[in-house]
């Protein structure tokens, strides 16, 4: 199915090579402003970017929405996205490709269905997303302004390089609205330059460093060549050089390589999540694995967690009565009973039996190497002939730097809908009650 | 939301202390043969066994098929499990507990709902996976009998004690039904015997292996004294041991330990799965993580193939023409066009662009240390004060050889799910031609 | 499928000769007080009488709450609902029946799946609506205690037997709760009575009438035979007295009769139901079109109103300023702009463009005359060959009687769905602000 | 919510004067052929026509498939359907509308939302139902070609002007596609002249008629002018002149008139319909009470059924062993126990037991007078003031000559999406066995 979500429902179309892309939102509140420019930021976001470590492909992706607002409001109805496909070509029948691509979508479609686009990866291509990144920042809108919530990812591995594990517990940690998607972007945002030397330094946010990593305190611009802007999306300058670097390498085998994202939600109200089947970590588990060439997915401790013991694991409770100033009207009720309570460390990733408990919620996602490589392959045709496959044209070695947007815009979706749900939950108080009664 | 699956529709109730916990079944195809034994032979593998390894609470679970079946043939009704809980009293209301435990739902629960069961984990408790089992079950009868698939799952690590990556793998590619639920039952079935020099050796299959896990050729059984029998369903018994001294040194600790379970699932269709927000790893993911005390998910190479380079990740295709007996209408007709093809390696894990290849689908997942421990916490009841809580009772120092009965569960959940919903997808061929036409 | 509802979701299961009939609730809210006789109540008005219009079976019907609340307060898990089967007993099946009964869903469950029910209806019995019945009642109590609202159906017509139709006008029209259910059972529960010169007269609330349906001032009771109590479920006594003669009349004949139940909920919020596919009086219908032996569904004008010009139709507004104590909170911000608005008359049935409108829901339903008859019929056995059957045992000649509690469960179900999802629809004004700004 | 459907999911967006309506569709099979004029066929059905009857707004609706397809061939990816709005226009909030029109979905959507769109009918509009007439004619595609299906409508009543009920009976009755959507266009589409004695006569399929409905056998046409075609969509010419006349005045008084459809599905596989909530009548007048304007549904004998008894009401089964030439596989298999069984008369109306039986299915709806009449209305705005109501611009006084094709469209939608999901319900034989063995 392309639909996600139960109150927020999103449902994506569109293939690689047909007319246009997009997705329908069903459930997206009313009376809340939306701007195409705040979708168009997250679309430009996902788009390829200046540098080598992507792909050269020139979208341009203008959204286009097709209905569900007035005057920039929304009205209650579905909103949906249109983005153009810039290549529409589509081969003939007669040229059917017969050799499936080794860990592509191909033949698996084929079987599927009796039939496979015939141009670039139709349904399964990367261009799908475009829909979900339109969803994600539509949910965004709702989340940052009305829940004052923050949701963002970074990457935290390329191949064996990583992000310290202290840096990303920092990370999780820190004061509200410390890292955003635009703070990790500008981090991430990394200037390469050529010295004399033939050796490179490059910058982030104003301050240069040489290649292991220390900060350069003067340098001598007039010396020195600009190369690259490169968007990593890591925002630990020493470790997004070194990831950088792996991916020239790689590159120039003509080859892909991995990595991992890690993904951190601030300030999700407390209860979301359903207690069974759809326990919070489940539905973002479920709307993860359903991004392109992803592997994995372990939410606060994961797998590392497996090798603690319940007194280490274990995540203590404790109150912090001067901060009780959240504002939902069914904490308010709880407090006349009991104070709001926090976790001294955060091995749960944010959840508790599946529901929100009010700490940082974070994960992280694994993503393969890309499939499409430039080295010629060993592999069958469609007969079961033995053949050799080669990759014509440019293709990503690497889709680390393009997926924090869309993990964002899963986790954002996904969020957006258990807000709703968990509106249906407790009922309000009867008129003329201050406080509900049970009994 | 209480309910898994668009066909094969499971719902599950029921807490800890209500009078029953069940589930209801929709979707089942009618006439197939049901016996109450098969379902409650799967309840019997769930509940705890008698050893020390696992709680010494004296759970019966008895199941009474409510419905849905005559003379046991499925008529296509919905079929409802119910099974009794022992124990149901409930707690005052007065006496309700103002400590709510770390890394519990107690509460996340209180929050969402505005109340929370006043006894033992109610809905959180381990018990709603009876329901689950029972759904599995069923569905495993069809996917066995059926399909001829086999779902089966083991634990791979306690705490740092691993079996060793190769085996796994061997396990993974082993011919079909060498391994199954029963085979790594009875392979991690080991009987412990104490001998005079106070060292023990232990006994699998009926082959004794000292704690070195060297096959001891001949004892003297005479000299032994039988301690217990522990099914630890690890089928790599040297590891089996040590992960059975690793969970009784825990227990001497009042501590709790984690760790990993792998799932294989052979002879799977070619085909199940969608392709966008259901890719069969999604749903996997979503079912699994949607067990208690889970806190990671990854199939085929997972994590670990983050670090690959795409040359290496990639799966070569091969036809291996002498094989193609498998059975399926459709894979008839793509064969008139081209031959089934496999795969060289499975670092996929069965699946390409989120839909099955024909390959082994595996996955393995994270399960925490349990929560609940003996060990004195400091923690803050609901007004925010400090305090300790000490747990009372016996408990699971690990919960890892209860898990592989309920990861096969939700496996066959979704893939029963998955190949009723490819019924629909694509139209059968028009009397009269003998194969579907399209242009 | 068996589950109906977006939120609030209910499943049935069991068929006539199964252990037990029974269904789960999800979605219900927490904190709200059940007890078991209140459904248990519900359970007892579908149950077949103490009269000749009804059929003669005993069924008890004792209701099990299996889970989902504690101390008698909703926790917000499912809600599952048990009620055994008296009767059991299976056929075998050599002794398969061979003549599907003409009306019946025998012949089409057999094709559907290949097998059908051995014994009685199945899963086609009316047995199946007792899960409905409980749904309907927990809806009913968060409806009536926590909205005020108020749900009820009667009798309007048995074959061309019909309450006159300004009678259910002034019904409909009614001040809140002077027709109640327990006001129909009340008024449509007829003692007849037999007096010396053979004819009859009838007492309805204490008042005795003659069977012109005049009143009868005043009566010798010591003349006078009770022969028996009827609860017709129509609230017209002359008109229910002309029912209970036909059913005898019917009865005698070995034959069955159809009619008409009208449906009237009174105080809904504005605002139910979806703009699109899933507008209220659509919601209706799928509800009520799946109560067993209904052939039609009318809102508001209905039928008729297809006779109507524009300008009689169109249900005026006028707003009475001193009524507006509707407490909704989203109502309270609209009236900062604008009063609540009534309409004059209410062609409408009480929703405008699928979303209700305040004034009373009202819509009829039709009921086909009961299949199974005493009288011979001939038809066709499953090998194509002529034959009669004659149904053995005692039936309704007309489910009318018993029809509005399943009418009352499934509107109740609907409504507290539409309400429950309306709950998601508006985003509540953030913290500081005393209303909504939305530029 | 926008989507219905469980398999054959539809979504529509779009309002009244957003940039454009839409459906996207999920769940159509592969390897389907479909052309855009297919669709657009479809759309032009429903714009309104040249004549007086309808509105005079030029609505040229072309449709754009947005994905989907490749090759004019399905390949199992949903569809999208885009259709340009011509007007887009929108009001200033300032100039926001004080008064709601009676009748209109205008209030109920404020309240709803607390917004409503500003322009025309916004969600409301009729324009929504292009989308379903697009998702409708996809489905046609599938029942006529693969199925054999037939589905139509036509117009059997305006005001008080009915078609004779033994003709609609003979329709019902006709033989496979004497009578389809094109011949009832054909019978519908009336040609009005005017005579030198300034009295009319008409012409349908080139046979000339006077008012009275004789045939007239020679006319001389050169004294005749021709005034209107007019596509009135009732394949009765007598009636079909009346319910013009009827029209025509009615427009004359600035006000509107009511009216039915009646839908035929011919040949529908027997087996297609859930057993509990989801019986085919209830997914029928769910869809049905859906499309705008709709206050009643009635299958079958419908209300006029209730005066039956069940001796009349009850349909003979029996055997036309000539004519067990239906092609499914399932029927195949149990034609080895049984023959198809056919009824000797419909008033079930092609279903039992909710589930088709393989006679006609046949319903039909009430639409309600058209709510914007020029007539002067008294009303309130929304400070609850009294105020009067004066429409502007042309409008339709009377929609029934529009309908069918959207009757049509939801029927089909609802028939392909039960006609997949019992797809699900009957499995497979197992190789090597000829026939399923359930004992």
């Amino acid at each position: 199915m392309s639909t996600f979500g139960r109150i927020y429902r999103v449902s994506t179309f569109g293939e690689s090579h047909s007319p246009a892309v997009g997705c329908t939102v069903e459930g997206f509140p009313s009376l809340i402003k939306v701007q195409r420019e705040e979708i168009q930021k997250a679309l430009d976001r996902r788009r390829p970017g200046q540098s080598s470590l992507t792909t050269k492909r020139n979208e341009t992706d203008q959204v286009e929405i097709l209905c569900g607002l007035e005057n920039e409001i929304s009205i209650g109805s579905p909103i949906a996205f249109l983005v153009r496909n810039q290549d529409q070509i589509k081969k003939d029948y007669s040229e059917m490709d017969q050799v499936p691509r080794p860990g592509h979508a191909d033949y698996t479609y084929l079987i599927k269905y009796g039939v496979k686009a015939q141009s670039g990866g139709g349904r399964s291509s990367a261009r799908e997303t475009i829909g979900r990144v339109c969803a994600g920042a539509l949910a965004d809108i709702y989340l940052e302004k009305q829940l004052n919530m923050n949701v963002f990812s970074f990457v935290t591995s390329v191949g064996d390089i990583q992000v310290p594990s202290e840096f990303i517990t920092k990370i999780v940690n820190s004061p509200l609205r410390e890292y955003t998607k635009e703070r990790i972007d500008a981090l991430g945002n990394i200037t390469i330059f050529k010295d004399t030397l033939d050796n490179f330094i490059y910058k982030c946010e104003d301050i240069f460093y040489n290649q292991q990593g220390d900060q350069v305190l003067s340098c001598n611009e007039t010396l020195l060549v600009q190369i690259e802007i490169v968007n990593m999306r890591c925002p630990h300058p020493p470790t997004a050089i070194k990831m950088i670097q792996k991916i020239q390498s790689i590159r120039g085998q003509k080859d892909s390589i991995g990595g991992t994202v890690t993904c951190v939600i601030q300030n999700t109200p407390i209860g979301l999540g359903e207690p069974c089947f759809d326990k919070l970590p489940a539905l973002l588990a479920h709307a993860i694995m359903s991004i392109p060439a992803t592997k994995g997915f372990q939410i606060g401790s994961g797998f590392e967690g497996t090798k603690m013991q319940g007194s280490q694991h274990n995540d203590t409770f404790y109150s912090d009565k001067q901060q009780n100033t959240q504002n939902s009207e069914k904490q308010e009720k709880v407090k006349q009973q009991s104070v709001i309570l926090k976790t001294m460390t955060n091995n749960a990733g944010g959840t508790l039996g599946g529901i929100s408990n009010g700490q940082s919620i974070y994960f992280s996602v694994a993503f393969k190497p890309v499939s499409t490589i430039g080295l010629p392959q060993k592999t069958s045709n469609l007969e079961g002939e033995s053949t050799v496959l080669e990759a014509k044209g440019r293709h990503d070695p690497c889709v680390l730097p393009r997926a924090p947007p869309i993990v964002d815009s899963m986790a954002s979706i996904t969020l957006m809908d258990a807000y709703l749900l968990q509106q249906t939950h407790i009922p309000k108080a009867k008129e003329g009650s201050s406080q509900w009664q049970y009994f």
